[in-house]
């Protein structure tokens, strides 16, 4: 364990309040049961945007909805500049969440824009923030659908994935809040990318390598992509659990078992040979309605998220999967039915961009640090639509994607800095 | 494969008309989307138990409720015999289930009496026919609920349990149709066991041993105790699905997994030794109010049923299950927490009274074939409570517990015939 390094000098007590006052309401006011829940398209999200709104227009700065139902802010003149930085990030959460996953990002470009209205906005280059909405696949299961519709790249299968509460499609539910959906069914990109100079993301790091390192803040080199399945499902056959002998049955939920115990196997052996892989059933269940203690369930369905920066190891991941399951559907007689696979593809963040963030972490008086990104982010979607992309990331306790992720604010004020110190002067 | 054996000469198309007509009708007012679903202790039961008195008065029977809230039949005038042989079974049924578990029991000894009321009361000794409610598991976790009121066994854990649907407890549900709360929470018998001279119960088989050997029905030697569990949890933590790299996960869904794939391993070897086993989780799920695909799950549940004909079996797997639970648990740093316990003995038939049905069997033209049964019944609640208990099972298409179990009425008659010969001449 090295000593804490010491914070950059410039780290304001004054950014740290309006930050933290900033985060708080918003927690506060998206509060489920335990954490925050804000789900994608919805009424709480857009409540979300327009608390970000409020507080950007008490700053002084100006703000406007896109196309998208997204909410967008620069300093006062700056809406129509030809060419622009955007320093993005998304609002909503998983169910049940903490509250800096996706936020951390919009607050961050918010306090460059703060900062830079207080010292004149002469000093940093044309910056755009986006809050973005639906980045979460916890309620629809497409991810990235904010910066996906932005860019033209929402395919029909997505917008006709349906909501795990009310069942009623995404295309609805986007439709209802008002985003221009003629445009996004026709895959037309919602706003001007070619105006975009560079997009940047700040994010808490959703794993916990920067506290095993002890450090506040990193560059991301690039951004794991993923396979994955909403809901597969192994069909076998009912039967009384206490009167059919073991060679007469056909358990689904032994058979599920016996693939992800073959899954698990299999990672530790790429682990092992050095490769990159997470693999994770996040969601798995008998049916509710017909299941019971005393009968062998005649279906289980379960989900599968399997990601790595490596596509060659994703299409071999792939090829496994098929083979395992096909070895237990005869092994144990039972059938396993694949939903669409959804799928995205590794990202690799804008080299020059990364360097340049290397530079401005160093100005800050922090060691430069680069490192993966486990978890997948907008940037990623405004990467593959051409746009040049890179991230930091801000070190955050317990994980995210639960109630108990604790950012410390005076670690995400030294991620501010490297993002400020990249906009004055950029690479 | 051997030829269909004869079924026996007397095997009457009365008979088969007036058994099809009350199971359809039965069938008919207990439908649910597939098959039928009879709550245990519910309107539809109390529904089903005033279709059977409705039919037995319609032939002359007479009928009464015990304190239990059961329907009890006989032969005008028999009510009040000082010992006679009760034909019992329950009407109660698994959510989404077939008609004939349970009910076929029930109708078999309607059929007896009335075949004994056409013929002359005095051909038979003194019969009572029991139609019991509550005898799945399904809907409260603890089973024989019926029989274990009758005979004072039932536990103040068991009536604590909570109904799957609306989470009031079994006291309550019980309480509400009108049984007799103070004697069964005092553990007080509900009715005077030193009458019964006998239990005999016919069912239907749940396995495929009938349909493998082409025999329409058999007695049965005795019934495979249980260890269950309904809701076995396993905690982990919640984490990003993508950026917690697999050294620093500890997560549930593995976990169990590979607790069933080893508990299936023990069973394969258990049963490689000679020994008696199944061994089966009905019921697995994550939290549909906090799971999603890209979230490490905290917690998943799930149910466990392990049975066998042998006790020292039941205890080897209760010191296994605990053995492979601390391993799984240092090896993936989660933890079981395992509700209470439900436990029922193995129970062995009534020695004489298996002898006297195999002989009746005989004299009914069918060679005489003894097994074991699989699921559990009332029949060993009443050999538990020192009333000599045997069986009697018919074959039964696609097991039981299921929406698609058929039991052929030639076959539920050549079984009737089994105990019909049996009361005309007891052993």
């Amino acid at each position: 364990m090295t000593l804490p390094r010491p914070l950059p000098r410039d780290t304001g007590a004054a950014d740290i309040r309006i930050a933290g006052t900033l985060f708080d309401e918003i927690a506060a006011r998206t509060a489920d049961v335990e954490g925050v829940s804000r789900p994608a398209f919805s009424d709480i999200e857009t409540k979300t945007l327009a608390l970000l709104v409020d507080f950007a227009r008490a700053h002084g700065l100006e703000a406007w909805h896109d196309a998208g139902g997204n909410a967008n802010f620069c300093l006062p003149g700056f809406r129509d500049a030809d060419r622009f930085t955007i320093v993005g990030s998304h609002v909503d959460s998983v169910p049940f969440g903490g509250n800096f996953d996706g936020l951390a990002g919009v607050v961050a470009g918010l306090v460059c824009l703060v900062r830079a209205s207080a010292k004149g906005a002469a000093r940093i280059k044309p910056l755009h923030v986006l809050a973005m909405r639906g980045e979460e696949s916890a309620w629809f299961g497409p991810c990235y659908i904010g910066s996906k519709a932005l860019t033209g790249r929402l395919t029909a299968y997505e917008l006709a994935a349906r909501h795990k509460g009310d069942g009623r499609s995404l295309d609805e539910h986007m439709a209802e809040i008002g985003v221009s959906m003629d445009n996004v069914r026709a895959g037309e990109p919602l706003i001007d990318l070619s105006r975009i100079e560079a997009y940047l993301e700040l994010h808490i790091e959703q794993g916990p390598l920067l506290i095993g390192k002890n450090i506040p803040a990193a560059i991301v080199s690039g951004i794991r992509g993923n396979i994955r399945h909403r809901s597969i499902r192994c069909l076998g056959e009912a039967g009384h659990s206490g009167a059919v002998p073991r060679a007469f049955r056909r358990d689904p939920v032994l058979a599920m078992a016996d693939l992800l115990v073959r899954l698990d196997e299999s990672w530790s052996t790429i682990l092992q040979k050095g490769d990159d892989l997470v693999l994770t059933s996040g969601v798995v269940g008998t049916d509710p309605h017909r299941h019971a203690m005393s009968r062998i369930p005649d279906e289980v369905m379960f989900s599968l998220d399997i990601r790595s920066q490596s596509a060659a190891t994703l299409e071999r991941m792939r090829a496994l999967i098929a083979a395992e399951m096909r070895q237990v559907e005869r092994d144990r007689k039972v059938r396993f039915v694949l939903d669409e696979e959804l799928y995205s593809q590794p990202a690799l963040c804008d080299p020059s961009l990364v360097a340049g963030l290397k530079a401005a972490m160093e100005r800050t008086g922090q060691a430069p640090f680069v490192m993966p990104s486990g978890g997948g982010h907008d940037a990623a979607v405004f990467g593959a639509a051409g746009v040049p992309s890179a991230m930091v990331f801000v070190r955050n306790q317990n994980g995210s994607h639960n109630p108990k992720e604790a950012m410390n604010l005076r670690d995400f004020i030294a991620a501010v800095d490297i993002l400020d110190a990249f906009i004055k002067a950029p690479a």
